[in-house]
């Protein structure tokens, strides 16, 4: 299966907040993620990196 | 293998601009894109919608 795992990083360190996600979809200052299990979140922070390779979305916090 | 494809949205039209992507990285304004071969682009624009399902990127010029 080609999903990512998302983390968040906050203070120096990468948090998982959601695995298997398939949509990403950043808008104002927000990112929108949703799994293939249907879970969802909206994080208030930007992309940093994706690597489809290494299945790994890095999101950081705005401000 | 779990790559995806970026396609820039413009006049309401979907163009390929990059296969087999790896690496995505918006910054200030721009996203960085590149794929397994090494071949890289950067565009001025934002990310609209990533499906890894669908293996799609999808970018929209800014403005």
């Amino acid at each position: 299966m080609c999903e990512a795992n998302a983390y968040l990083e906050r203070d120096g360190k990468e948090e998982l907040i959601l695995e298997s996600v398939d949509i990403i979809e950043p808008e104002d200052g927000k990112v929108f993620i949703r799994n293939i299990f249907g879970e969802q979140k909206v994080l208030n922070g930007r992309i940093k990196k994706i690597s489809l390779i290494d299945h790994k979305i890095l999101l950081e916090e705005i401000g």
